[in-house]
């Protein structure tokens, strides 16, 4: 069983308008999604967001979304999959210019929001996005949602050459298809720190979760998202890297 | 001596915007000044011109101006030099990332209006532009204005560890110094396309050129700076391009 | 029977870059549709094409449209009805602003490309477009496109008490239920200048078109959306002025 | 003696990024400078803004900047006179249409950051705001900055025909001219609470600072800039608006 890699959006700040607690956080995570200045971010900004990431020999991911500043690329764009594709290349591209620039590299591309969304359920846009990481370079990997049936998604990188990191959530619930419980729905979000780390420890321990139907849940997930956003969220990151050492420990 | 390149600004449409003749221009010029989506150019953009350039087999120049899509990079930004080298990075690397994803690679920077000008007048500002293009790769060439003096830029770009690429104008009057007389003044822009031409041959023999106060004005030209906005521009283009193959064949 | 007025998108150049033949055909039409900054135009350019409408005596109409330069509006974006009812509002004012400054008023709205889609297909994204116009001024009406059945559209004007402008298509075929044919299919664009001519006549004397499916369709309208971006289309432009003003003549 | 009026900056923050403490400042002022969305705030939180001001019955003004998000419109960008006016009238017209729907109205202009200082030193600049401010609504106030010597911009004013509303500060130290002590000098800015309230209540009563040099120096002010972006500033505020209220008491 190979080491479950902790997963953080990072570098959301833009201009003078903070956000995310990124200094408190990248001590205790193993990969840093860098926003590359078309949701947020900007030069500066990525510049520094490198700076801490190397200072704590965190890896660089490229994190990029659709050109929509003030809705935070949570919105979905009706882009067409060329442009998805060339959007990408101009994202990634930018982050590892600025990465190269202090020694460092893009080591994968995690997109955003509702590209993300986007990218998961229809298999156009998948396809475009990894025709971009594999065009950038083959060696580059994809972070995407694990669920149930990766098989479709599995099958699109391995015609385009690309490899899947697989990503799970521990503070979320899934429904029997390996899906996130909408936001609207009671009990989609785990609140309490017990419930989260259980979550954790058994994605780490390739155990199955629980579905929100009761059935178990099989899930394949090479790293764990995880939020720094507030204070809460950032204790919760160092309470789950305490279980996983501990747990890789044993 | 080695052959004089003609270097043109390129990739200049944006969005639905179409500008410049970049299809006639291409097939007669060595060098393409390749905007990178910050004053000009926008990522499907820039895949669509960096293809252009590789079926010509014309070198691909990143392009980087200020962040001022509505004046077309052509008002002056107070950005720190700090600002300016992130800036300059985020640029290059974009356009690098959509080369990479056509086997091609950005092979020199020129900075764009304002930008250009700032850095010829500022050399805080030249210093920040060489240390990015020295950061991004050492090996990659920064072009820039020719002058009777070019010592300081030299010293800066030896101190960068910066090649630099030093360009000439062949449709511009120029003063004692070595700079453009100002377009508001009379003379400043040579209309006559045998004037131009002769400008364009002297420049390429290494002739001194004639001042506006009559002096002679020795110009060390690497590469000469040429135009596609319209088809008279690219006509004159013609006619450099015949002149120069014609002084080359002797 | 009252005119039928011709409006037509203009304005919609953006900084240096420039798009359609305002100038030309400015002098043909009754509602020049003005970009706000969104998807097209910016300030200056806004402040021209305003003047350009008050010299022909030319209504003013607000064009807003999403915030996408780089897909001139044309691309969905997920916004909810509250985003909707506030860019409007923004860009509304924005084009008035410029407007009062000249000693002229925005007369009526016209939500433009991937908006005006959006609002055409979805009640809710429709009431909000007609909130913000009431909001802005009871008295200014909203154009919007005419289909078979206005009932549904109607019924939200009047919730809202809101004027509404219905407008048809000369050059475009209709389906059965007034929609247009998609560009996708045969025969969607009508090319001759005859064709275009005698259905802007039988829409402008209130007779029925015959739709893709060889029925008759009655379409109510108040407006003829026409045409600036070419020669061709002006020209289309000029021979529809001629008729219509032939026609009110008899 | 008129009372002394508090203004402040405020809806400044943008999309999912928040700035100030907007609720707990607007109860203590007059006057709320609102960002109209070029270097901060976009529609929607213009709309809550402008909800929040007419809620604790502050006056609206525009609060307009150059386009610079990124920078926070605090670079001096060089824009032509023509230029600013066009920029001003769009983004004066923008808030006053997201005011005219809640039935309120901009009731005065300040501008923002690098544009503000720009029309302080240069009287083109100066000339051109007042021109938009003019043509938009003559009864509109014009928010600049006192000097010893505020004849020169009077002097725009008149010709222009706009009322100037003349601002100082409480906690920043003067010099001999009147203009304020560069933040790069010791002692250019007042951290004593005692120290802000003391300037606060002399501004009001209408007696001469001392500035910097020692020399007795009368400002006239209709109103006193105070900040809100952090807990110590808001309770500045607080304590000045005692203050001033003890003294109209008397």
């Amino acid at each position: 069983m190979s080491r479950l890699l902790l997963n953080c959006d990072i570098g959301e700040s833009f201009g003078a308008w903070k956000m995310g607690l990124d200094a408190e956080v990248m001590p205790l995570i193993d990969c840093a999604n860098i926003a590359c200045g078309f949701h947020a971010g900007d030069p500066s900004t990525m510049h520094h967001t490198i700076a801490l990431a190397i200072e704590h020999r965190v890896s660089i991911g490229a994190h990029p979304g659709y050109p929509d500043l003030v809705g935070f690329g949570r919105r979905s764009l009706a882009c067409s999959p060329a442009e998805v594709e060339d959007l990408l290349l101009y994202q990634i591209g930018a982050l590892d210019g600025l990465c190269r620039a202090q020694g460092a590299r893009v080591s994968y591309v995690k997109p955003h929001g509702a590209l993300y969304q986007d990218m998961m359920r229809d298999p156009k846009i998948l396809a475009a996005v990894m025709r971009a990481v594999a065009a950038y370079d083959p060696q580059l990997p994809l972070m995407l949602m694990s669920t149930r049936d990766n098989t479709p998604a599995q099958d699109i990188g391995d015609e385009c050459g690309v490899t899947l990191w697989f990503e799970a959530f521990a503070d979320r619930a899934y429904d029997a298809d390996g899906f996130l419980v909408s936001r609207n729905l009671p009990g989609a979000v785990h609140h309490e720190a017990g419930q989260v780390i259980s979550q954790a420890v058994a994605i780490a321990s390739g155990k199955p979760l629980v579905a929100s139907d009761g059935s178990a849940l099989p899930l394949r997930a090479h790293t764990l998202c995880v939020h720094g956003d507030n204070p809460g969220s950032v204790a919760a990151v160092r309470h789950i890297r305490e279980a996983l050492d501990a747990l890789e420990a044993q």
